[in-house]
């Protein structure tokens, strides 16, 4: 082996050990696939990072997460646009405006080639609705066995604009809590593709980038005290987070949390609940009781949240999430504790 | 399942499903080892993107690599070491000081939670080595079989200081080629970890952060034209991609390569050509002629380019480069074309 010529497999249909070898055909892969999508003065460059000249003025945000959906593909989205959607999110719930995006992919040898074409063509698509340049990047492949598929892991940097800083400890008593849709939308798109169940029912993920519904937000109530997409562990999860840092209880109303009906149904179905159960284009938003109705109208007129409800509030802590009940009776709502979903997003 | 109090198994020395669930057993494994390894201001206020608000004047550099090395932890160094000081490295590449680091950790189910934790207090460790704080992070369990134990993302964010351009593109006749040290130590440490060689001839990896000896690189010749670390692919690989960018070819003298003894002696045996090998803790500086000599005594001068050595030229192009073998004879070096050691990084 001299490095020279060894090809162990020429398979064109699919990803080779030797696309993520580093050498010439990882740079084949890259300038085919990669390059062809995501083009762009900083990725063309290819140089080992990227220089990013033009930062506005602002606080700069730093965020990542990685991505291990099962499938890779589900009614309303994929693992492309989770991962574009979910970086863009984390930025968003801190007040910041994403600008740029890294991509790392772990792939598994033999993955096919068209899957490879349409998870970078997605996310090159769902950066461009987010308005996030693709600035750096890295391929591995990993042996047959030694990963499932792929995995994506994206970073994110944003500004945050002078005089903003919602927090997850920012909420006080009084605040209203305001969901900005349907909950439970992804975790059960994802759970009915895996499963094979709903072919008819319609479910579909809400994977959506949050950045323009939360400048809508900030435009009409800067002091908003504290955001959260309800991603992993769902609505309760993020609630008692917040709860937990800013040292508040909250009560939510059963009666007011919006859920799509075929969403609705196959929870009860199949025993999930749905404040546990994953979103992907939805945000939680503690504002001021005086802003409230503001906070709400603007919400309502932007296309990702029609059908935002005001879904409880702040109390004097300690810090404690409840639930009353449609037929009038109280329950605490803890963390989640065990996992409903691997491999959710 | 409510998600309330679900616990599938209860193994305490075993990372669970339940771990990466984004719930309650999550925050406590990051409580436990994260927070206390990472420990920064930044990092505890858990909110969904860090902000980073001592940005010091200058060009933001952005990178992200992903590590996936088999096996995880090796003579000489580790995954966490590799994750920390790669993405240094492609930092110090485009002449950037690393300032923060994201870790995103993807694990498989049941992976030893001594693993876990030593793999968390070697990455903080490597972070302080380099004077990196690790800003955001996040963690995915998968289920068993569906990843091969863990697998590493890290994005970093560094400054680079006015008057600094280092570019794969830079190169220039005449210029001379530096390298920092020997070669293929990483690659073959790891292999020889892989296949239980080696047990008694102390081939050790490389892995170092590069950023100390890069500013004592910078600050003897600002003008230095390109910085390319020659890890997957090697040395033929990364003076391949500069040759082609810059548009040069570049004549290597074999006698000139440094090598340790051990590591020239595995090569041979197993028919590995070094060149080809990954290196963690080496760079390849092409410099102006007239500054060379001044270049490499700095280099000399610290402690990871004491063997540093003047290894090339760049010549007028097309752009190809060529070894000058010991026996006086020529031959094109290709970027390496098939993967000669999966999951070396």
């Amino acid at each position: 082996m001299d490095g020279g010529h060894t090809m162990k497999n020429n398979d064109p249909e699919r990803v080779l050990l030797d696309h993520g070898s580093g050498g010439r055909l990882s740079r084949e892969l890259f300038s085919r696939l990669m390059r062809a999508e995501f083009s762009n003065p900083l990725l063309d460059a290819e140089d080992d990072a990227a220089i990013l000249d033009d930062l506005p003025p602002g606080r700069v945000a730093f965020t990542t997460d990685s991505f291990v959906v099962d499938p890779l593909f589900f009614p309303g989205g994929s693992i492309a646009d989770l991962a574009v959607n979910g970086t863009v999110n984390d930025l968003a719930m801190v007040g910041a405006r994403v600008l740029y995006l890294s991509v790392g992919l772990v792939i598994e040898e033999g993955l096919p080639m068209a899957d490879l074409a349409r998870v970078v063509r997605e996310l090159a698509a769902a950066a461009r609705v987010a308005g996030a340049v693709i600035a750096t990047g890295d391929t591995k492949v990993v042996p047959r066995g030694a990963a499932d598929r792929l995995f994506i892991n994206t970073s994110g940097i944003g500004v945050v604009p002078p005089g903003v800083s919602p927090t997850g400890s920012g909420a006080r008593p009084g605040d209203a809590l305001i969901l900005s849709g349907t909950l439970a939308d992804h975790g059960m798109a994802v759970l009915a593709a895996r499963e094979g169940l709903d072919s008819a029912g319609g479910i579909r993920s809400d994977t959506a980038p949050l950045n323009g519904l939360v400048a809508a937000i900030l435009a009409a109530c800067p002091e908003v005290r504290a955001l959260r997409d309800p991603t992993r562990g769902g609505v309760a999860t993020a609630v008692n987070e917040i709860a937990e840092k800013s040292g508040v209880a909250v009560e939510l109303l059963e009666e007011r949390l919006p859920m799509r009906p075929p969403v609705a149904g196959l929870c009860e179905l199949l025993g999930f609940d749905p404040l546990y159960v994953a979103n992907e284009g939805k945000l939680l938003a503690f504002v001021p009781p005086d802003r409230a109705e503001a906070v709400l109208a603007v919400m309502r007129a932007h296309p990702l949240g029609r059908e935002a409800a005001i879904i409880g509030r702040a109390r004097p802590g300690p810090a404690r999430v409840t639930l009353c009940t449609r037929i009038g009776g109280q329950r605490v709502v803890d963390m989640l504790v065990g996992d409903q979903l691997p491999r959710i997003c």
